[in-house]
Parts: C-alpha cells; sequence; structure tokens
C-alpha cells in the first residue's frame, strides 16, 4: 500500500459485563469521548461474573495475536470499590489496564517483567462512582494511553502486583500430573500439561489418565478417533486438551476446572522434563 | 496530534435481535453500503424480546458518553408493520433513529425537549419488507445522517411522540415510596431512586426497605457489608442499587422489575424533597 | 462528501465460538496483524457449534447487503484437522474464507458460479495446529484479502467444492409442499416457500398448512392477526415465514427445522409455478 498507515490504536475489551446490560456500550462511549481514533475490539464481554481466572486465561490468550501497541482493557472486578488498585501494565508489545487482582498478569508477564503503573486516584478530576470503575477509571485510562498518552501522565509506579499463575504440573516417577484450567464452548477441557512437560517423549507414545480414565493420545485431530470417542489433541494454546470427537468432553467425562490429568510414557523412556518449564512462561 | 480528525461517524447499535439469528449483521451491512464511513458501535444486541422498557433504558445510560454527533440506531420494535411511525429525534448533542414507541425517549429528552422527525415512507423507493424496518427503513435513515445527510431530507415533522417514564418516587410523611426499574446482569437491582429524592439526608444515616426487608446503606461499595450480605449503594447511573456483596441481590431478595423499596430516615430529618426530581429529567 | 474514502477493506466474522471463549478475539487479533486497516464486523459468533446449515444461512442472509469488496469469514468447522479443504470463493461482490464443508456455499453462489480456490497449505510458513485453522488458516487468509492479495497469491484452484442447498419445495397437484428451514430468536419459523413456488396465486387467497393446521396468510404484518394468533407473512428473506403475533410460533405449535409446511390455493386457480425457482437462486 503507498499510502501511509494511520496510527493504529487498536484497542480491546474484555470483561465479564455481559451483552445485554449496557455496561460495555457505556465504556465505548467513554473510550469514544477522550479518543476518537480508537479502535474498538471486542474480545468478549461474557466472561463468568467474576471469574477472574478466566479472564485472565483469555487475555493472555487473545493479547500475543495483536499488533504492537495495542491496549487491552480488561475488568473482572468483584473487589470494585474495595483497596485493590488500578493498574497499566506495559510491555515492549502492549499495554493493558485493568484492576490488579491478577486479570492482566499473564498476559502481561508473558515476555518478562511488566512494566507497573498504578493509576493515580489522588488527583482525579473526572466523575467516579463506587461500583463502575471501568467506566470511570479503566477506559479513561485506556482511552489515554491509545490517544498517545504515557502511563507517567496519570499513574504512580506501582509494586507488588499481585501475579496469578495457573498450578503447573508435577513430575512424580514416571508420571506427570497435571489438571484442566479451562473448559471451553465445545466442552474441550483445556490441561496444563504441555510437550516441554513431557520431555523428549511427547511426540512418542504416551498414555494419558483424565480422572483416572486411560485416553489415547496424543493425537493430531479430533477426527483421529470415531464420532464419540475421547481422545488427547494438542490444542491451539499449546496445551494438551481433552477431546470428544463431534462431541461434548466435559460434559461426558465430567471435567471440569481442577479436574486430574496424568500423563506418562506407554514404555520405558527417560524422562527428561525440563525444570521451570511452564505454559505461563515467556513464549 | 497534529494531523485533523476524521469526522466521527460514530454509528451505535442497540436491538432485541440476539446475536444467533443474521439480524444484526444484515443492518451492519446495509449501513456500510450506504455510509462506508460509519464506526459501528455494539451497544447490545441482548435485550429481551420486545421489551421496550429496557431498551430505552439502556439507551438512556449509554447514549450519554459518546461522542457528539453520534447516531444512535435502536430498534424494539414490537409494532413493526403496524401503525407505529418511523423516527428521528435529534438534539444538540446526538441523533436518535429508531421505532416511535417510547424507546428512543429517555435517552433523547434527557437534555430537553428533542426536535421530532417522522421519517418518511410515503415515496420509499428501497426495498420494504413487513417485518423488519430495522433493515428496511431504520438502517438506512442512521446511515444517512452517519453521512452527513440532514433529517429534513428524508422526513417530516412529528407530532405527539410517545413519551415513556419511569414511575417517579412518591414521598409520604416520613417515607418516600419507589421500585425496582432494572436488574442487570450481575443480579443488582437499581431503583428509581436517587439522593436528589431524599433531600438533604442523602448523606446521612437512612434505613432501606426493600420488599418489606431493612437494608443497610448507602455504603461506598458493595465490599462495605460481609460477603453474602445485602446492601444499598449509590450505583453508577446515579440511582440506588440493592445488592449483596459477592451475591445476587436478586435471586437472594426474588427482586424483580416493580419491586418495593422505601427509604426514611433514620432519625428525625427535615424531608425537603425537591418536586418533580426524577433520574430521567436532564443531567 | 470531498475528501476520498479510503479503500473499505471490510472483513466479517462468523463462526460457531460462542463469545465466553477468546477465540473469536484470537482471529481479530491476528487479522489486525497482518491487515491493520481490516474493519472488523461481528455477523455473528452464536451458531450452534457444528451447525454448518444455520451459519450457511446466516450467511447467505447477510453478505448480499454489504459493500462491494467486502471479505467474509465463515468458521463453522466440524471437521477441523481432517481431510476437509479451505477455501476462498470470490464473486464479482465479496470474496468467502472457510472450511470447504458447504457454509459459504449458498451465500458465494448467490450470483452464479463463483471462482472457486483451494487455500494452498503445502508451503505454509505460519503456525499450523491441528484444532484452530480459524486462527492458522482463515483469519491469515481473509486478512491477506483485505489487504489486497489475490487468491492466486497464496492458492491453487479448487475442483468439486461442496454445495450446501436447502431442500426445495415440491408441487404435487393443487398443493405445495415446503418444510422450516430456520428458527429464529423470535421463534418464528421460517420456510423454503417463496411467492415465485405458487405461481401467479401468491397474492392471492391461499391456505397455509403448518403441521397439519391451518394458518392465515400471507397477511402484511404479525400485527395483522389479533395478539396470541398464528399467522404467515412474507419475510425480510423473501420467504414466508409462520409467526405468532407477539408470540413465539415454534413454541406455540412445536416447529424446527424440517417441519412440513404446505400450502395450497383457496380457491380454483391455475397454478404456474415456475420450474427450478428457489430461494438459494440468483437473486
Amino acid at each position: 500500500m503507498t499510502s501511509p498507515s494511520p496510527p493504529l490504536r487498536v484497542l480491546t475489551l474484555l470483561t465479564d459485563f455481559g451483552t445485554r446490560d449496557p455496561f460495555a456500550g457505556v465504556m465505548k462511549g467513554v473510550i469514544l469521548s477522550l479518543c476518537p481514533e480508537a479502535r474498538l475490539v471486542d474480545l468478549t464481554h461474557d466472561i463468568a461474573p467474576g471469574d477472574i481466572h478466566a479472564g485472565a486465561l483469555a487475555l493472555r490468550w487473545a493479547a500475543p495475536h495483536f499488533p504492537p501497541a495495542t491496549v487491552h482493557l480488561a475488568v473482572v472486578d468483584p473487589g470494585v470499590g474495595g483497596p485493590r488498585r488500578p493498574l497499566v501494565l506495559q510491555t515492549p508489545e502492549a499495554r493493558f489496564v485493568g484492576p490488579d487482582n491478577g486479570l492482566l498478569w499473564p498476559a502481561a508477564s508473558l515476555a518478562g517483567e511488566p512494566e507497573g503503573w498504578e493509576i493515580d486516584l489522588s488527583g482525579w478530576d473526572r466523575p467516579m462512582s463506587a461500583t463502575f470503575h471501568g467506566r470511570d477509571v479503566f477506559a479513561p485510562a485506556a482511552a489515554w494511553l491509545a490517544a498517545g498518552k504515557q502511563p507517567e501522565a496519570f499513574c504512580r509506579p506501582a509494586r507488588e502486583i499481585v501475579r496469578l499463575e495457573w498450578p503447573r504440573p508435577e513430575a512424580q516417577g514416571e508420571t506427570v500430573r497435571g489438571a484442566v484450567i479451562y473448559v471451553d464452548r465445545f466442552g474441550n477441557a483445556i490441561t496444563n500439561l504441555s510437550p516441554a512437560d513431557l520431555g523428549q517423549s511427547a511426540e512418542g507414545e504416551v498414555i494419558f489418565t483424565v480422572v483416572g480414565q486411560p485416553v489415547r493420545g496424543p493425537s493430531c485431530s479430533y477426527g483421529a478417533v470415531p464420532a464419540g470417542s475421547p481422545v488427547v489433541v494438542l490444542g491451539s494454546a499449546g496445551l494438551y486438551e481433552i477431546a470428544v470427537n463431534q462431541g461434548n468432553a466435559a460434559a461426558a467425562m465430567d471435567l471440569r476446572i481442577g479436574s486430574p490429568v496424568e500423563v506418562r510414557a506407554a514404555g520405558p523412556v527417560s524422562w527428561r522434563r525440563k525444570r521451570g518449564s511452564s505454559w505461563v512462561e515467556p513464549r
């Protein structure tokens, strides 16, 4: 293209506000009033109310795919009005705005320690409610960042940021114990187990045990087993997930967040699990 | 920023079409075909089918936050195909397009009497169905306004616009009687009671009675009471709302639209309720 | 308007991903990273999981309303990871990207046979998962098209594209037999019957028989019958639909996809049904 691109100003929204109430729309209005050039992108407003873990996972999943300088506004904020601090986390790639309850941490710490800023409410000269900081604090802050302001202009350095991390797999002899960390709309149960956790044998024959039941895998696709059969595939997030071909694994196998998943080699292999490897580490 | 901003052309959409059918997408296509520069913003498509009151409340809540000259397209239209008229309401701040059934009124009348226009269908030269004026009438009208047309170009002056208003609180001795007018996704029950209805004592000690049950308040935040306890807070819309800290007040207390809420002073105070004060008045 | 419009680059999304998982957001990030100028428009992400027919119907309904050169990205892909091919279908009006399972066909074949292209994965140099071609294949392809690439740059000609078509009405003596092909959010049951199927008598007195029960119609609007009564109207897609004025026809009459609907003339008329007429034909 010959014409110069306009500055991107992509601003994503992730909330637990749902879509039947006007709250998400209100935030969009506030943002466009302060940064008319913002290009709003809905990630989701359907995080379960107050489910910080699900929100953090969704943000960590989606954010790395966005272009540089994107501003990610995330509000899952059961502690609104309490002492939890409003935060801006800045990385070389992106800016994250939301409550300091762990929601932003997995996404913002993917490529290393982010710069942490606390939004300074001491001299706040905009309307402020007790219950809707999404509108009153986070939307303005995100809009200012998208409009080119630096965090220094309305923040002070933050310390002791809340760090949310998923349980890490544990190796025990020839077995690695993990757990389901997410169940998606299709009933696929995503685990905290990645090929790195399985050492060199990841590509070889292994046996998954899901809530006590053996499941074949890892397979290349859902369709590698007959319709209705369970299967382990390496999911799009780089994590093993339990699925049922053309079915709902969570319903069929009664899987939920925390359900135990174990994996061991089918034959004798030398486990060489890398220490500290984990999905939430820098990519 | 040094470069001149492009004209905004923000166009919001609020409907009861839901998101599983193609209707909202169809309207977006019509709009972009007529005004390619329109910047579409979904307020919500999840108003309960035919619930004009909920749609009106959502629009009244969100619209004031949008930048000047925004076009708000709202379609909750159980009377489509009948005699109800297609409307444009114009204010100094915004334009509203939708059916004349009260849906637009609270938002459009916030800052005083709006200019009322009836979309003139007598010489309509676009496709017209009996059932989808969102696509055939309202989307084109909204797109034309966003593209810079004046209402005069395709409307005639409207008279006797349908005015939708919420029940007003009633003072009776030392008690002010109100009602729940909305229940949000979190189960918070928003009342029609605002500090103005309580006179000078709003900041002081008052006692809320919610469906016959005393509730402490107003508090500064949900977290002012223990988890699971009911609380009254001054919500983000400037109205008192009944909440349960980390819980669902509507479910816990069986609250729905119309549920009675009373408030009286804890001690002897001089009530000085302003006559005519109401949430739906000009801000 | 005096300033030249920027190139449109409208890119619509239709999926069965739902809105509570991050999948739709991930695709938006991929697209904006590859085509920052893309103007994303959500058609819907709430197609029932794996329901290719519902997705195809929604796309065929919405696509014709979008401006020329729009790119439509559609992912309802129960066969992901299997042998089904990734497709680009090009028409003079639009480009369609998605799996070769019939999803794109009705929309892309509306104005005649589309140019068919298979996305060439043999030298694919981007990340590739087994389970999320929406992210890995379809989103990049759609972004490239929106950015101005031609299909030739990353596709090879496709042959034997999967053609999805709805059942056609059948004339039998004086009766035309059709079926419900869609039930919308309001409970309106859309049939595969259009005025063309009824020959000249479409405007005249006809009798609809819906699952064995006579229903008056076609009427000009839902409101032509008393509240709670069933009615046939000519719907916005040009198809007859069964409705209940201010009610839910599907619930009231137990209608679902495939439910039989018959129509015959009220008096003796000369049926002149056009051969081959069908809703899925070129408009």
